[in-house]
């Protein structure tokens, strides 16, 4: 397997879902042939037998044009088994065997949480997610959203204004922004975080896009904080991506009498957590929020099995680590971010080390 | 035990929560004079027995003129074991020997929700109370406040448009409206409602009474709906009590910007259930909001055990289905509305009766 295989694989005339599901249950498979991998996915997909040749080669053009679209573009694919390609996003029922990217590809390590919510967004709305990608930039956790108009753009422009990336998935190519107003935004967090899409480069922005884009949305995340979601809101299938994803689900509680909270207070009746700063959003995940005491420090120091397994001096990546210790990157992420607040580890754009404490 | 007795423990100088719950544990005792339930009450409350003459005598004396006080002044006092005194509030931990009404007193007898929240409150804050008074009020359900400015009024307000009674619990005696402005308010809701205290005629407003006036206002309630409560608001006592005596905490979510909805979001966070309309609280008393079909009409007729006891024709009390039945006031009362709902039980001031279908 490789990116091009990958890459063919999303070109297919199938349902992305689909693809993707099947893939997820072969991919592991050694000596997978690019042939063997289109055609048993064609086969899952229900698509003629006689139609397969056809499709597959369609497939292989244009993944050969996708590739060398992104190479002049300096878009940069990864593909399912890059070391580079989100734990997180890999664990999901539907995970795509590529994702394009532009910008600080190591934005895809940090421990991330999504905010998304209303487009036609009340000031109040805006203002609580520009405040909520704030404060969590500030604590390092990044920011990832869908570059929507009203609460997306405003909790991406909230994390800018942090030390940590934000990360915005997009419903069309990497090279293509929807809506176009937002193309200055696009070209800062392009700077200073990363743009993620599982469409390839030109990808117009299709309606039946977005719902799939939302799944990454969450597939990326740790958790979702729904702000200000009506009863229709589109916010509210990320949200329920994110229950099946089995993430947290969060929300901002507001007004009960505009009808534009109603999403988000139907969630909060069905469990989801209440979200009125940063802090809760901590909490909810489960991640020490008070700068933890010199004892603990060192009681971690003598005991984590995380932590006794990694070299001062070595850079590791998630996957590595993963590796390493047999346990998931869902519960591995916040047990780093603990660690790294407990001031034992450090993370940058490749990964995380062990910090030498004197 | 009579009036004058419950009148004079009221009056004596101690504790009132203390003697509340000393006498709810004595006060089923057969034979019991007044002076040995005085004196019973001064021990448990740590009076000095040199003391108990003086007591007893003092409270008789401002007992006797406290009735005459509420005879000229159509003040109607209910001792703990008066048919009319509300069996709820004869279930809490501390109930009050006496409460002093002017108004409608089978306005005790209705299903009763609490409204409660901010004195300073937004004008968000008292549409939402307004709203949901008015909207209960339709559905036959009276709702209880303090009268205090704010949230209180606006809920009481909101109840009169409608048609079931409201009563407002005060902090001082029933005929010494605080705060003096709601003094209109007052009257009308002795006509349309019911003022309740268990302060006695001409009782000041102290700042001491207010604390223990919120027990009542959950204690005669099924639920307790928090309408806007910072951190360190009145309401959440009234919520406290209202868990202590076993009634369910609503709040109504809010602004996470302004810090005025800190209380009610904790109360969410702790598990309070969500409220935006009166929908949601009556499905949070487990009432049935939708209109029951003709099938569910002739199930209960048919099968309803509380039903089956009751004749048509027959006015029955609270107390009398209690004792019929020989089931709580807390859990037949949502059982009686259910019927109501489904048209087969009427309620009128006097009591519940069981309709003639055709």
């Amino acid at each position: 397997m490789d990116l091009f295989a990958a890459v063919a694989l999303s070109m297919l005339p199938a349902s992305r879902s689909r693809v993707a599901s099947t893939f997820k249950e072969i991919r592991h498979q050694p000596n997978l042939e690019v042939n063997d991998t289109l055609e048993a996915v064609l086969r899952a997909c229900d698509v003629p037998e006689v139609k397969w040749g056809e499709a597959a080669r369609v497939a292989r053009v244009r993944a050969r044009d996708a590739l060398n679209a992104a190479r002049t573009a300096s878009i940069e694919p990864l593909a399912w088994d890059d070391p580079r390609f989100p734990a997180l996003l890999s664990c999901i029922p539907d995970p795509p065997p590529v994702i394009w990217t532009r910008g600080d590809v190591g934005a895809l390590a940090r421990p991330i949480v999504a905010i998304v919510g209303s487009r036609a967004a009340t000031p109040y709305a805006l203002d609580v997610a520009f405040r909520l990608g704030q404060e969590l930039s500030i604590r390092g956790v990044a920011v990832a959203s869908g570059l929507a108009r009203g609460v997306d753009s405003a909790a991406h422009r909230g994390c800018l204004t942090g030390s940590a990336p934000t990360l915005a998935v997009l419903g069309s190519g990497v090279d293509r922004i929807y809506p176009a107003e937002h193309a200055p935004l696009a070209t800062e967090i392009s700077q200073k975080g990363l743009l993620v899409s599982e469409f390839g480069p030109g990808g117009a922005p299709l309606s039946e896009h977005f719902p799939l884009r939302n799944r990454i949305i969450s597939g990326i995340s740790l958790g979702v904080v729904v702000v200000e979601a009506s009863e229709k809101s589109g916010s509210l299938i990320t949200a329920r991506c994110a229950l099946e994803q089995g993430r947290d689900v969060m929300a901002v509680p507001g007004s009960v009498l505009s009808g534009r909270n109603r999403g988000s207070h139907s969630l909060l009746k069905d469990g989801a957590k209440v979200v009125e700063s940063a802090v809760d959003i901590l909490e909810g995940l489960g991640w020490p929020v008070v700068a933890p005491s010199r004892s603990l420090s060192s009681k971690l120091l003598n005991s984590d099995s995380l932590l006794s397994r990694m070299e001062v001096g070595e850079v590791y990546r998630l996957d590595e680590l993963m590796e390493l210790t047999g346990v998931t990157g869902t519960k591995l992420l916040p047990r780093l971010m603990e660690l790294e607040l407990a001031g034992l580890v450090t993370q940058s754009g490749s990964g995380f080390s062990r910090r030498l404490l004197t």
